[in-house]
């Protein structure tokens, strides 16, 4: 019989993000067996790497079977040892680096620590910059130097515009504004005066009503704001309205966070200003 | 000699994000090789592949050497017809879901687009409540629910409060709020009223006061509050006054926004709330 329940450890010597987004995406391959997931980051010493394994250990003789280990650790001596674990140990940089060496005609440098974006200061300032700029401009809260915009977001309250401009500026340093329809916009059935001269840069947001319908009532339970009619008359007008000025949009019922900023970095060509 | 440049892809069935930062973190190891990056997200049919794999023979005869080529691709038949581009190519999934099927005694399912969040209701839920939870509590705005906090950051105007705050929401679903320690604070050399009930909670952040003076800088040219001394004066100030309060700190100008969110959700031992 399968196992139904296993321990699992991300260990790095970073922040561990990059291995626990991977792990967890294989892990998400294998239905019916939980997983009690685990971080382990900044292990960057062999005394770090030996208090880790033996974390490891306990776990291993806690009753879930074997623990199963996803490393990226680019130190040689630190693998080794955290290899020495009672866990299936798999890393991710041994087995590419190798190749990737064979491949380059080049040695890689086994530095700690280069991931992220600390070192690379043109990249931390798009990063700031483009959050700054989401926060001034999120939920229409001004119209001032929307032409630096990379993207503006529109679509009634509540559709997902917020989260998806703080994504975009955070994980890919694009400046993003996001404005809401709202009812006197389909009264007039005309976008709000701001964003006429931007239209090239409009991207939409929907949702499907019922949806909104308990976003809405969890922020202001039993309003005519959550109403299901009211929010089945505002998803229909904004669907209407972006349809007549050619406003694409995408659905944020059954898309994440990631796959509405990607499919927008994708529809616009827009190029990641950080990593 | 080895390559001065080369052209990568990351292809990806998904969003592409996590091949993304995997592979950017292998290229992060070699020095001296530029590398120009694309990324091609949604790759989830064998003709999507093929036209991905008309992009990539044409980046093959650019001059840029042999295309290298990242991938997460579950389907196999898909995986198949990118592994025919003239192109170097390492696929993630390939080389790990054999031996995870094998460690598990079962079967992978194979199940394109697993890897974010819009199917976790949950998660999703509690990355909007974190978010907004920041966006209330930003910059010492409300001290309305600051018990429901799971950490609150202090530190001077400009010390990185703001997307470290985002970032743990967007990511983790873990609630920040922050307060600024201004200088009426360091006069009476105490905490803000409202953080003193909620000491426990607290995470300093400090700056060096060279780059914090071209941060403001930035911010308000030639003002006292980007003067060079007046940096030294607020960050020392800050620094005694979290000394005093026993509020441990970081430093964000050696430390990415990830790597001090990665040490928050370890010095609290805070679990992530969604993935």
């Amino acid at each position: 019989m399968p196992d139904r329940r296993r321990t699992v450890f991300f260990v790095s010597d970073g922040t561990g993000i990059t291995v626990e987004m991977l792990g967890h995406s294989l892990l998400t391959q294998f239905d019916g067996i939980e997983f009690d997931q685990m971080t382990v980051p900044f292990i960057d010493s062999v005394a770090k790497a030996e208090a880790c394994v033996a974390r490891i250990n306990e776990a291993a003789v806690s009753g879930n079977g074997r623990p199963v280990v996803f490393t990226t650790l680019v130190n040689a001596e630190i693998r080794e040892t955290v290899r020495k674990a009672e866990a299936f140990v798999l890393d991710f940089f041994e087995s590419f680096l190798d190749p990737l060496e064979a491949e380059f005609g080049a040695k890689s440098t086994h530095t700690i620590g280069r991931s992220h974006s600390a070192r690379d200061a043109k990249g931390y300032t798009h990063r700031i910059d483009a959050i700054n700029f989401a926060l001034a401009h999120d939920d229409g809260a001004s119209s001032r130097d929307l032409d630096k915009a990379d993207v503006i977001l529109v679509g009634v309250s509540r559709s997902g515009k917020t989260p998806t401009s703080l994504y975009l500026s955070l994980q890919f340093g694009i400046r993003a504004a996001n404005c809401p329809l709202i009812p006197e916009d389909f009264d007039r059935m005309s976008l709000p005066t701001a964003l006429q001269a931007h239209r090239r840069k409009l991207y939409g947001l929907s949702i499907a009503p019922e949806r909104l319908r308990e976003i809405r009532n969890e922020r202001r339970p039993n309003s005519q704001y959550a109403d299901l009619e009211n929010c089945r008359y505002e998803v229909q007008q904004a669907e209407k309205l972006m349809s007549r000025e050619g406003i694409r949009w995408a659905n944020s019922t059954t898309k994440s966070i990631e796959e509405i900023a990607t499919t927008i970095m994708q529809e616009f060509k827009l190029e990641r200003r950080a990593y």
